[in-house]
């Protein structure tokens, strides 16, 4: 087993190595550029940690976590245009940096070279790969289909909201890790239940995103603290604050969060406040907290040596903690 | 082995038990739409009859032939975006009944879905056709790439474009041939053979398009005729014209295709004479012919039964012949 940043260098070198210039250029160089832009790496860490858990060669899974990387980078550049955002990691998004039409294509490529990585593989192999990962992959378009469906609805309940993230983010945490357990060849149970570990701290991870949004430290949370805010997001806060305050300081986080004030600071505030006086920033963190714990306790079950669980563990505890 | 309309229908049939309401609806609506705007639906009768003329059962074939249709409408809805069409068969494009970000989502939910239909085999076809599928579908983003960026180049070749139309129309009638001899679970040998016979077919098609683009009757020919010529673009006719008229009339032509006046008419006429004039639109004819002669001599060395060789042949025909 090797230290967390120990499996992202042998990650990025493996990336590196296969990005090469090809033709036709204007569909592959967006692709090499993304790529290449960075970003943490964890759902690829997370496939070579796991293959090694249990007990195969992180190597044998190269292919596999970059299948997963590219597929989340294919998701980004999609996800970039319909928000219409300019910078990615402080960089051009690609639709930026080229047009729509480059990202709407470069973006397809990447979905289907994703797929290829797996042909690396023989057998059921391939086939329960190639079968996690479409289950996946859909999953992840009706988790963006349902963010956006949210933004015009306002009868969003906790229960939407929750499967939303799980969808959305949490579900591609969890594919990851089962990707490794795949490759690794161990028991369907032992599978199945890393999967579960990965979805629950999948959620507990972007219930996190939310509480940090809101109450992250400016100086080392990496976006604007109160973004969700300024743009008016139903997050886990909001709905749960909404469902808490009485009716009229419902009716005032309601209107608060119909409007776009210039300078939004005093608005930011306020809401915050109505976060905390509702109870809602509690609740969110006793819900991070059990997600966790939900996620730690399936851990225990899995049927590995003790050790193996030792990095699994840490990672998730380094979730739970994090202020960034 | 059934005639061609019996083919069309079997697989009209299947198609329309498989569309079903589902959730998010704002993701699988429109798909249930594309999918039921109606189409040819060339590509998956070419798959249900190789699988009978592999002397197998075409009704095995219907997932593959499902999974092939979903992909070709998957790259109109994101070809119509990037075109910005306005209407698919005289009826709204799905980015324009509902918009982009729509557009977009739902494609990409489309291609998987795509590669979920060959989960229905087992083994060693499943991991053929998800290749084959891979392999083609990167074929047919790459010609898609080449024909957006032959729009701002001067200098393409008559190889390049004819590699343009192959990868973006030849190599999926090809695959889609090939996919049901594996189905079929025939010979390697005769697996690529069909390809061939798809793939030169498809050359061949896609240069008669260009033909009667040009040289249609207004009366039966489906799109405007002169529309490539209004448009500007450089089809195996412009390319060729440019090479063999003097250089006089080559700038000519060249002028003419920098121009878009309000009333075409006239531009339309004095290009379709430079086709005739210059032998361009008998090279064409002779090329169409070479790539059918070609397909069908491929067709004579299929390790099958004469007579299940018949229905290719005539579809074959058909193609050369047609007017529409």
């Amino acid at each position: 087993m090797l230290r967390i940043d120990q499996y992202t260098e042998v990650f990025v070198e493996y990336l590196n190595s296969k990005i090469t210039e090809r033709e036709p250029k204007n569909l592959y160089d967006p692709i090499n550029y993304i790529l290449q832009l960075g970003g943490k790496r964890l759902r690829p860490v997370l496939i070579l940690m796991a293959t090694d858990i249990f007990e195969s060669d992180h190597k044998k899974a190269l292919d596999a976590a970059l299948a997963v990387e590219v597929f989340h980078n294919f998701s980004l550049v999609h996800d970039d245009i319909m928000d219409d955002a300019p910078l990615r990691r402080g960089q051009d998004t690609v639709h930026e940096k080229w047009d729509v039409n480059t990202g709407i294509l470069s973006g397809d490529a990447m979905l289907i070279n994703a797929y290829q990585l797996f042909e690396n593989y023989e057998g059921e192999i391939f086939r329960e790969l190639a079968k996690l990962f479409s289950k996946t992959a859909i999953e992840v378009c009706e988790g963006q289909q349902y963010d956006v469906d949210f933004e015009t609805r306002d009868d969003v309940t906790l229960p939407e909201y929750l499967k939303m993230i799980e969808y959305k983010t949490a579900v591609l945490v969890g594919a990851a890790l089962k990707m490794g357990a795949i490759v690794a060849e161990t028991t369907k149970i032992n599978c199945d239940r890393i999967y579960e570990f990965g979805r629950d701290l999948g959620i507990a991870f972007q219930l996190q995103d939310d509480y940090l949004d809101a109450f992250g430290d400016p100086k080392t949370f990496g976006k604007q603290v109160g973004g969700d805010i300024i743009e008016n997001k139903k997050t886990f806060l909001y709905l749960t604050a909404l469902e808490k305050l009485d009716p009229a300081q419902s009716i005032q986080l309601q209107h608060l969060f119909t409007i776009n004030p210039q300078d939004p600071s005093e608005k930011v505030e306020t809401v915050k406040q109505l976060f905390v006086e509702s109870g809602a920033s509690e609740a969110i963190q006793k819900e991070i907290e059990s997600y966790t714990h939900q996620a730690l306790k399936v851990l225990d079950e899995l049927d590995v040596k003790e050790e193996n669980k030792e990095n699994l563990r840490e990672f998730a505890q380094a979730l739970m903690y994090r202020s960034v």
